[in-house]
């Protein structure tokens, strides 16, 4: 298979039991964009580090703990739900940082009080992002422990996201994962075909299918973003046509950015013109090819809103037009 | 990244539910070794589905049914516990099958009573095998339903299945999946080392790596296996160095062949030298590389038992010495 959907997460139970097996944290690590970013930003910023206290949300295998405890972090203090919290403690020890990073497991929210007598932290580090962004919602969780425990004019490492879209020629993966359920061995299983359109599909797109200029849609500035923000968002595009092309999708991803503090911005893009990342881009594909002429311009509405079964499960609805056309609107979930 | 690990799936509600999501069946259905295979299995034994009672263990999305309606059955029982089910209702009515195909999501060991007033069924039909043939464990349950449902004489489609082992060269891949932990961004991160040294890597193997010849170490005859069976196995192997190398692990396959009352025995392999499948191989990593020469002989036994907290997941320990020199013995954990 050379396609990927993200996987099925349906319980609360399981998002946080799947990150306790090493191969998710292996794949994390090994995406040297991702960690090669947060390692830059880092190592590069020691001025903001040296003798100060830091938090890192979601702490997986303590990576950037110890990235923060190397730049000379007084005290640094990891937080996981999972399992693999168990390995990061052996694996500080193993570092010789024992003394300077304490890991604490359980939910973030259910923290009586931090270790080392610390009240507030200098900085806050997480690598929160999911697919699509928000998919899995821990950015919630990173607000959470902003509001309670950052000190006024603390740190968000990184602190900038912003969200982009654009137009795609797609057609012979379109077959392979939409039309393919129309036939099925001599059988009809289009029974499945609108499970398959309503899924975004996380994988990676080539540069040279995108045949529109990109849109920013949303921009989020962790410094001033409140958590209520994250449960409804609706934002604008517009792009233009580049070529006559048919499109069959719209892809979305984002870029985030240390910059506050920072000597300088160090930026890192999941997007389809730099070098993978595991979070590839999200592709909607649409119900029906749009026929495009160079410079059409094609505007749209993006809503986001947490599903109210599983508040990590994201509903999108993409509704656009071609030259102020008539707007055709199409629903997704991802979960 | 180029490798999978199976998910980690630790909780029976999980195993159940991952089956619920289109994705895992359009990468079964998407598998045409396997898929073909049960399709020529049937069409072209259609004298012994034409106006009989089959029953589909994991019935999935439906495809057996189909296939077995297609072939003249006269009525066709499949269960299934996820909600994929529930699309396979739809996909059955779609194609015209509803007098035909009844379906029953639920456990098959909850089973009160069979539709259409059937007490015994002709062919049992299922797609049960696992990664490393026996995880998942779904065996288990095909036996059960035999033992309960299928008529004297009835036939079980695939019946025979044969497991080999051998012995190859790996080391490049070695180092980025074990050696890999010993440092990690300058860190030490070897305590997760271990972890992924117990637990086999299912991934594609090329046929030019294997480096010794084939043994083929367990034969399974669904006709008269019994249930008890399968909760702790120990086999011999025995294989020969064919080259002057280093081994860094073994790798294990598995053939299924529907054989008993076919025209033709239609036969289909997850080895390293045919067209792979989504089971691909199954690797397990040695601590040390096994220094060879042409024609040293190596031999073994390996052990398989149903882990005691999960029965789905797989304990196994090989151990194997080179020209009965010293033993060396490893343990692994498939979940």
């Amino acid at each position: 298979m050379s396609s990927t959907t993200p996987e099925n997460k349906t319980s609360k139970d399981y998002y946080f039991d799947s990150y306790s097996h090493f191969g998710i944290h292996e794949e994390m690590l090994k995406d040297g964009v991702r960690t090669n970013a947060y390692r830059d930003a880092i190592m590069q910023n020691k001025h903001l580090f040296k003798d100060k206290v830091v938090l890192d949300i979601g702490c997986g295998t303590g990576i950037l703990c110890l990235f923060a405890a190397k730049a000379g972090a007084k005290r640094v203090i990891g937080m996981d739900m999972s399992d693999i919290i168990d390995k990061a403690r052996q694996i500080v020890a193993d570092n010789g940082f024992s003394g300077v990073i304490e890991l604490i497991k359980g939910k973030v929210e259910d923290v009586k009080e931090l270790p080392f007598g610390v009240e507030k932290v200098d900085i806050i580090i997480s690598e929160w992002m999911g697919y699509f962004l928000l998919y899995e919602s821990m950015l919630e969780t990173v607000l959470y422990a902003r509001d309670r425990w950052l000190a006024p004019g603390g740190y968000l490492f990184p602190d900038q996201c912003t969200m982009y879209v654009s137009g795609i020629e797609d057609s012979e993966y379109k077959k392979e994962k939409i039309e393919f359920w129309d036939n099925v061995y001599g059988f009809n299983f289009s029974a499945i075909k609108g499970d398959a359109l309503r899924e975004p599909l996380v994988d990676f797109v080539e540069g040279h299918q995108v045949i529109t200029t990109q849109s920013k849609f949303l921009e989020i500035d962790l410094n001033t973003i409140q958590p209520g923000d994250l449960k409804y968002m609706k934002r604008t595009f517009e792009f233009q046509s580049q070529y006559q092309e048919y499109c069959q999708a719209l892809i979305a991803w984002f870029d985030c950015v240390f910059s506050r503090g920072c000597h300088k911005p160090v930026h890192f893009s999941t997007g389809p013109f730099t070098e993978g990342t595991h979070w590839k881009q999200t592709v909607f594909y649409l119900e029906n090819d749009l026929p495009l002429n160079p410079n059409d311009q094609i505007k749209g509405v993006i809503e986001i809103s947490q599903n109210k079964n599983n508040h990590r499960d994201l509903d999108i609805s993409i509704e656009y037009s071609i030259n102020d056309g008539t707007s055709i609107k199409q629903e997704y979930i991802m979960r």
